[in-house]
């Protein structure tokens, strides 16, 4: 039997950093993290190992990030958490004892539940090299491809497969538009004409009744009774807590999450001994403080580090999920914090718009010069924003920090329009165009 | 004699968003706009002219941003203000009356009183056209550039006109490194090693003592007497403030800042009719309330903004300048938020640093990754945020954005570590290694 003060399950997004917030904040305390994998892939990387990238072991964290940090890691499966005797046993394996243990179990990607879907050439997102290596074998031999789902995941796997490949891309969304979860119709607008222009198909308000073919996918058949042809079958429609351990264990999961409860301390309900972040874990928004269901890898870190100051002494507070976003499509990067405008009014705030549109470098003649957008979402009632949006070149990345800055400190119209921005013509717009204060004053004139 | 509601003297970076914003918050007033340039020129892309550009005619503001705001354009050099009768006079041309009156004289290069300045081919930075022009022409013919003065100014010209020319470009600064009023001394250093790089000679602690040569200038000689081949001289050593109208008509001046005084709603400390902003104003600190010298095109819009927000009915209080700088030198972009670690020292702040340095994408074999560095300074007595710096790629330009919220947000080491950024392989820094929230971290570990 081993023995740590902390013991971290996962090894990935939630757990690496859980364990190395540990370190920092309890540097007395020995950590041992306890991972499945052999190896731990980037999530977010993982779409661009079939383009940008061109395999797996290109979107890799390495182990060293563990070991630099004086953190032991078992490479097994978790088996079972014996909470009683503070205990985790490995499958084959040892039994780990614990002070303090932090679970960090990650999602699955969701199944679809209709005929076919465990055909040959029908892949789901396992965040595993091998299976991704096969996937991507067949992916360069393919000639027709159906992404199920225009999510991000869905729409950035479409962008990669058609690169450097001369092949048939289709993306078959039930919702109207690509994206539409995570961004206002008019960005996703802007995103589909990149994704046509890169000769992506998109079959949007489309849902997936079979996939057809022998042992291996030949067809999709859609509800409307369309078929299109397809060597391959990606399903990217989303992903779902991975509580099996949890469960085991008795600790309560959320029945609208299906995910692992936990407190502002990220403290499981039950177990003042068993911390949580990441996928696996119930999340709240920021604003209204209901549950919420966004799963990325930046709010599980940001939680990992709660997790992890609060394991012997309670340092941190939660403050529930903004929800920040980023992407990139062809050339065109998109990005969004806090609440879009379609969720702000459904959650029934009296909303006022502010939009700025300008080129990101001054004059326009500049290297990298590309337009830039973006909108601002404020309450009516007392000018706070709650929200933004940007498109245009990849310094989109960090304008959505900019306003996710300003969101999370509940910043006025007013305040958002004295912000004092720095400008460069080779780096941003002009100060005179600068988006995010420009549509802050126009918001300001309309409250 | 012409009338208007609001007059505007100045047509740059405090002027045009001062009319702007006149007409977005009171569009029932005229605005008469007076400047004496028959073009205006982007102050800070003055420098890429002579490289990235490749004539003044591609910098150009064009003057259809007044026209599309309903704002009259008066070309002429206004001659005095006439405060009893709310008149101003405009040398050869006509008188034009208001009920308010906006100044935004900007600045004029400053001249070093060394003998030989006025020799032929010593040249100031002038904001004008053909003053630039006949520069232009001067430096494709040049063998050996002299730039006199490091700072943002200086070293954004060497870099341009080294470019694809086969010359022989020197800067020599008084101060130990370049730079170094905007930028702690390893942010310089890491500019200086990009210059030399790029076969500029960097001379520092080192001043010029005369100008050489007959009608023109053909050496430089230095205090320590070494003397420098020079076709051409660059003088880049700051800016005075352009009050020259101000003084006329009576209104004070600051002491040690040499600026038009104002109130924080940029209201001018004599007359309540009278309001000014940009380069020509005196600027108070956002940390110590003290005078300050920060010259910046984004503090003039952001003055400009509160000065016509403020000309019929107080709206908007100032909050002093924060002072957000970025440049782009070589391939290294760097950006400052806030005092830098040197001036929080020297402020008597009780510092705590936390540094954290990530390739600004993820995984790092993804398109246009670099090594970006960000530093973070904390108040060790309230934790507070007091600045930042980053070196990197181009989207440091807008990390600094990212930096310059949280300060002006009077955010804590702690509230910083928990900030929720969003993350993208092609786009930004991992969520764990994300650097501003890591630096945070760090510096809490500290606190």
């Amino acid at each position: 039997m081993k023995k740590a003060d902390v013991v971290v399950i996962g090894g990935s997004a939630g757990g690496i950093p859980a364990a190395i917030g540990c370190r920092r904040r309890y540097p007395e305390k020995s950590v041992i993290l306890i991972r499945k994998e052999e190896q731990v892939l980037i999530p977010c990387g993982i779409p661009y190992i079939f383009g940008t990238l061109g395999s797996p072991e290109r979107n890799l964290i390495p182990d060293t990030v563990l070991e630099n940090n004086g953190i032991e890691l078992i490479k097994g499966k978790a088996e079972e958490i014996d909470r009683d005797r503070k205990a985790v046993s490995i499958i084959g394996g040892d039994t780990v004892s614990y002070d303090k243990l932090i679970l960090a179990t990650g999602s699955l990607p969701l199944i679809l539940p209709i005929p076919g879907i465990d055909k040959e050439n029908v892949f789901a997102i396992e965040k595993d090299v091998k299976y991704l290596k096969n996937m991507l074998d067949v992916i360069n031999k393919a000639k027709d491809i159906v992404v199920i789902g225009g999510g991000f995941i869905g729409a950035e796997f479409a962008d990669e497969c058609k690169k450097n490949r001369d092949n048939n891309v289709t993306i078959v969304e039930m919702l109207p538009h690509c994206l539409q979860l995570a961004f206002d119709d008019e960005l996703c607008i802007e995103a589909e004409k990149v994704l046509t222009e890169r000769g992506i198909k998109i079959l949007s308000n489309k849902t997936v009744e079979a996939i057809l073919g022998d042992k291996q996918v030949s067809k999709v058949r859609l509800s409307s009774g369309q078929e299109l042809k397809a060597d391959v079958v990606i399903v990217g429609v989303g992903a779902i807590p991975n509580t099996e351990l949890a469960e085991k264990a008795g600790l309560r999961i959320g029945t609208s999450t299906k995910a692992i409860l936990v407190d502002r301390y990220q403290r499981t309900t039950e177990d003042p001994n068993i911390f949580a972040c990441g996928d696996c874990v119930a999340k709240v928004s920021f604003f209204s403080g209901k549950p919420t269901r966004i799963m990325l890898a930046s709010i599980a870190t940001g939680e990992a580090r709660i997790a992890a100051a609060n394991l012997f002494e309670t340092r941190y507070l939660g403050l529930g999920g903004v929800g920040v976003f980023s992407t990139k499509l062809g050339d065109l990067s998109l990005g969004a914090a806090g609440l879009i405008e379609r969720q702000a009014r459904e959650d029934g705030y009296n909303i006022i718009v502010g939009e700025s549109t300008a080129v990101n470098r001054h004059p326009g003649g500049m290297p990298g010069a590309v337009s830039t957008k973006v909108k601002l979402m404020f309450s009516k009632d007392n000018g706070v924003m709650v929200g933004g949006e940007a498109s245009g070149g990849v310094c989109v990345g960090e304008l959505a920090n900019v306003i996710s800055a300003c969101v999370q400190h509940r910043m006025t119209a007013y305040e958002v329009s004295l912000f004092q921005m720095g400008t460069h013509p080779a780096l941003t717009t002009s100060p005179m165009l600068y988006q995010i204060v420009n549509a802050a004053e126009i918001a300001v004139g309309k409250l």
